[in-house]
């Protein structure tokens, strides 16, 4: 479908990363299409521990190849885990079936913060490099990669609650009740996180996603005061490496401006943001990757429609990467990705 | 404090629905100011289930009350739960500890739609009746009552999905997929909803809050075509007896002026969206009821400054109720309650 002249897949990611001009389809990936939803992934993690299969660089990098080969996809994103760095600063980390992470120990005060260790990635981590460079070996120079990493808040807030939550009462009890103490945490998180980035970009990453999953728990101005000094140090440090920073915040309409002045050069936005409306805030400063809901994918009727008004939706962009507005889910039936991907080769025409 | 010329606490509450001058500080209550915090509740509910604690009118009125015995508050809001009309309806509800609601048979096909049974509230849900009674007993004339049932999505949801979720993947297929059975499974709770709210109004509710918890997880524009008919026509209807309503949706900074078009007389909002911003979009049309984080009630270092920040944040707004922007956790500190109505009745003062 797509003429000889058109631009390779990496070509077209980083130009819409750069708000530049390029040849061809708008250029796709989904957020965990690596993973849960495939058989072929179900079948490989079978008697073998999430953490596991992350740490083994076949493993993880059959998983983050198999997408590619049944949908055509524009980017890999590496099969790794935000809880990666915390389980290299010396954090007990444990994928409990049912009940995600448990965290030990919490990390509440200060003497919790200094006992974290600085972990050295090209050592600590070197899976990861090696199953970056499995990857690249696979899919090719034309395909773009995605490495990725928690935002220093995400981050936190799992070694604060030791988990998950649902309203992060203890992240925010110190937001609120200690401010200090939770930059302190930040610092020490970034510190970290940044020679982890630019070991993922040595290794072969084209991008790097900065995910802010629970970000959307805070208010704009907590968001600014506590969150954003770190989070900003990571993107322009990140940066620094010659590589485009997308900022993915999950339930954050109410954050789009301050998600820009971290200077990222994409914000990921979910499907409760209009396209207009993103556009019209932030779409001058930064490009824009979304936001189709994942839920369309279980009424497989519904999903080329939504797709294509999607797409139609963020065509006055200067700047635009298609994606779901969050990882696609458990039991997502195959046929809808098949559709969706079929619906965005025939429809996506470039702005250039 | 107050001076012997204020209103009581019920003529300010109905007043700020319905932007209406009073006298005396600002009417202020607690979303799930009745229950998990409070030891005594804790010691009442030992050995009982929810459900049973609920059903039982005398339980029921004494856990509505005692938050109003502790704390100088405007209003009591019955102990009750928006599963009591799917129960009534015919779907076995069971409340798992640590898992939350599991509801049989999940209803996703009009067949499932037309197996329910209509309920008469009257003799159904009598024991409500009885305990609406009780509490104006206990409380007198001069608090306000507040009566609640759950909005067409949360409550459909609830029976879609079979209990809680995190994506609600089932109920948005059901939308996406099929909206004339989505719109059908709303209407056949609405016909039900209507007659138990004014049966809650009959027996002595001031006011309905509609919660629609889970709303937040639509776009505007799906809210606006698959949610907002039904939920306007339930507005209406309760309206039409008389008393005010509060809508109320948790995550929906996105939905202000949708939800404004429900007619409620009142919104509910979270933390996440600034009074400022709130007052511009929507402040003129209706009556705001929020929005302090519950969260900052785990720093009771905090509590003052931002209870004082928020009434401050909202003093231009006609027509104000203080809240929090989602309902009280589990575990928040009781001093911190003591000290969130000290400030509330020693700062708040009436805009009229």
């Amino acid at each position: 479908m797509r003429e000889p002249r058109d631009d390779d897949s990496r070509t077209r990611f980083l130009a819409a990363c750069r708000k530049q001009p390029y040849r061809g389809t708008v250029p796709a990936w989904v957020m965990r299409q690596a993973g849960r939803y495939l058989p072929e992934y179900q079948a490989l993690r079978k008697g073998r521990s999430f953490l596991e299969t992350v740490r083994d660089p076949a493993l993880a990098a059959e998983i983050t190849c198999q997408p590619l080969r049944r949908f055509d996809m524009d980017a890999a994103v590496v099969f790794s885990d935000i809880l990666i760095p915390p389980a290299a600063m010396g954090i007990s980390v444990e994928f409990v079936e049912g009940h995600g992470p448990r965290l030990n120990p919490q990390v509440r005060d200060a003497r919790s913060i200094a006992a974290l260790s600085d972990f050295d990635p090209e050592t600590d981590t070197a899976f990861l490099a090696e199953t970056l460079g499995r990857v690249r070996q696979e899919i090719g120079p034309n395909k773009a990669l995605i490495g990725f990493c928690g935002a220093p808040f995400t981050t936190a807030s799992y070694l604060i609650e030791g988990g998950s939550s649902r309203n992060f009462e203890h992240s925010k009890a110190m937001i609120y009740g200690d401010p200090t103490l939770f930059a302190a945490l930040c610092e020490r998180l970034v510190d970290n996180l940044i020679p982890y980035v630019k070991m993922q970009v040595a290794a072969g990453a084209d991008v790097i996603q900065v995910f802010d999953s629970w970000g959307g728990a805070l208010d704009a101005r907590t968001w600014r005061e506590a969150v954003l000094p770190a989070t900003a140090r990571l993107v322009r440090a990140t940066q620094e490496t010659g590589v485009p920073v997308i900022l993915y915040v999950n339930g954050a309409s109410h954050l789009l401006e301050v998600m820009a002045d971290s200077g990222a050069d994409v914000l990921g936005i979910d499907h409760r943001v209009p396209p207009a409306e993103a556009i019209a805030r932030v779409g001058g400063r930064v490009a824009l990757q979304g936001n189709l809901d994942p839920c369309v994918l279980f009424a497989p009727q519904a999903v080329a429609r939504a797709a294509a008004g999607v797409l139609e939706a963020f065509a006055p962009q200067e700047g635009y990467i298609f994606n779901l507005g969050t990882g696609i889910l458990p039991k997502t039936p195959i046929e809808s990705m098949e559709i969706l991907f079929e619906t965005l080769r025939s429809r996506a025409e470039s702005p250039a």
